[in-house]
């Protein structure tokens, strides 16, 4: 009987779940809303009972598994397992969430952040599969990210590394959420992205774009880049400008891990290609002349949403060789 | 009879060398003038002289010899052992080296660059000895650097992982040796630092350093720090504007693989508590408010030049352990 491994991505709004096989074949995946309000404690059997339902009905017997890796949104003391706060997540304030785990399903738990995670699935299973060495970016609300050097993740002191968005590409420059100025995330994040075309359009900039504000009250990235895809001016400078910060990010990453491929997954890639071409253009024009980097291959993920549960069960299989 | 290692510090002036006990005592250490015009074979010969020489002196057999680390300027193929071309070392185009001292020696060779040598020095032996996770920077001509990540010194794909000093701090900021724009080493690199020192007075900036200027036809960053001792005004500028920026490259850093640790070596130190006091002041105006940093630790490197045989030297002791 093979060796399986179950893959949580839990995120505020839904709980997707996984079964993968030792040879990272994703056997089965299910979904339940998330309803944190509930508290940790229902949450936690909600969660359990998921994945006994979902094996049971795929023929995956329970004995099968022999680890679980779960992907969160932190801050969190992932070594330790512990949630410590999540902005998306009420009510889940310091939730020792592998410990709880574990007592229901008598398996080993591993806890890492949702970007590792997703970053890990690319790299098990996706985008970086033929690679030792990518560097990982979620663009959405914020920017994600990971690190994979020389084969393994980069966790850092605290499990607090790759937090890619937070790189500082303008000394002084536009305020960030997190507190700092110049950060990545505060230019080129999707929600950055849409709050630079609303500025525009509301400093007088002419564009297709003005309409959707007046209408709507708001522009998202997602009306960027279909007015984009139309041809309108004020939507291309935009993109260009979301590009170039993106492609500065890899200038940067390229000089600390020297990754052979960088990966960009999250909502925002639904832009498609010219946003890639954009950044592969402004990666050219940025990166130093005295080496050639014309092999660093700037490219999607390929495994859309699930990323985060394939990365989490893969986890759990590094977990199980080790214990 | 204990194991013991030698390193290898190949610069553009001396050969350092130096032999370290398996318990990473400096047994002794000796230098030659590189006299780089004799070609990679005269120079060769040399070293292998020069290390026979001292092993006999000090009373250390070569038997006693396990394996040889070198570290030297880049570009080149490390995992090969090839230099590729080093601008301080003339005639060294393609020299398989290691090759080259194996036949020799008859003993396992390994290359790394200068820096990550240092780095991995100063974490075996120096500076960051009790920790796992570090980020070294080496201050002078340019900004060199090194990455401990859990206790691994990362190479990235091509072994020219770390090389901080070309992290963009400002987007199309100030024209960098390398071709980029806003380099960090564009600013903070002790020549940099220089730099803008003559530039302020130049256009017409009042300071202790014109004097200097006008009678030596050049300003140091050496001379920067005199004055900074004696209270100029520009020199405190020119050093607040080098620390912001080394700050900034902390904060990127710490978002990447967040070490526990800033290492910060090379000439430039040699500007003292003072500088390493702006750095830690800017770190703090910088970094995100979303999770206290207060542990950070931003110091010294402490075993100056010899953090470059050390490394080396230990690198070899790993190689020897692998082989």
């Amino acid at each position: 009987m093979a060796d399986n491994f179950i893959g949580i991505d839990l995120g505020g709004t839904n709980i997707k779940i996984g079964c993968l096989s030792a040879d990272m074949k994703l056997l089965w995946k299910t979904s339940i809303p998330t309803n944190a309000q509930m508290g940790p404690a229902a949450v936690i059997d909600r969660m359990v009972d998921a994945i006994e339902e979902a094996a049971g009905n795929k023929n995956t017997s329970l004995e099968t598994i022999k680890a679980v890796g779960i992907g969160s949104p932190g801050p969190a003391k992932y070594a330790e397992g512990i949630l410590i706060r999540c902005t998306n997540l009420p009510k889940f304030t310091n939730v020792p969430i592998t410990k709880m785990l574990k007592e229901k399903l008598r398996l080993p738990v591993v806890l890492d952040n949702d970007a590792n995670a997703a970053c890990f699935g690319e790299f098990v299973a996706g985008a970086g599969k033929n690679v030792k060495n990518m560097v990982f970016f979620t663009l959405g609300t914020g920017i994600g990210g990971g690190i994979i050097s020389d084969g393994r993740l980069l966790r850092g002191s605290g499990g607090n590394a790759a937090e890619l968005g937070h790189i500082i590409v303008q000394a002084n420059g536009r305020l960030c959420n997190c507190g700092q100025r110049g950060c990545a995330e505060a230019y080129a994040s999707a929600s950055a992205t849409a709050r630079r075309a609303t500025e525009a359009i509301e400093a007088g900039e002419q564009s297709s774009l003005k309409e959707v504000l007046e209408e709507k009250g708001e522009i998202t990235s997602k009306d960027v880049y279909e007015h984009l895809g139309k041809g309108d001016k004020l939507a291309k400078k935009i993109t260009d400008e979301t590009a170039e910060v993106l492609a500065v990010l890899c200038v940067n990453m390229l000089h600390c891990t020297e990754p052979e491929r960088f990966v960009f997954a999250g909502g925002m890639i639904a832009a498609g290609e010219m946003l890639l071409d954009r950044i592969r253009y402004y990666f050219k024009q940025h990166i130093w002349k005295i080496k050639s980097e014309d092999n660093i291959e700037i490219c999607f993920a390929t495994l859309g949403e699930d990323a985060g549960i394939i990365g989490a069960a893969a986890m759990a299989g590094e977990l199980k060789t080790k214990s």
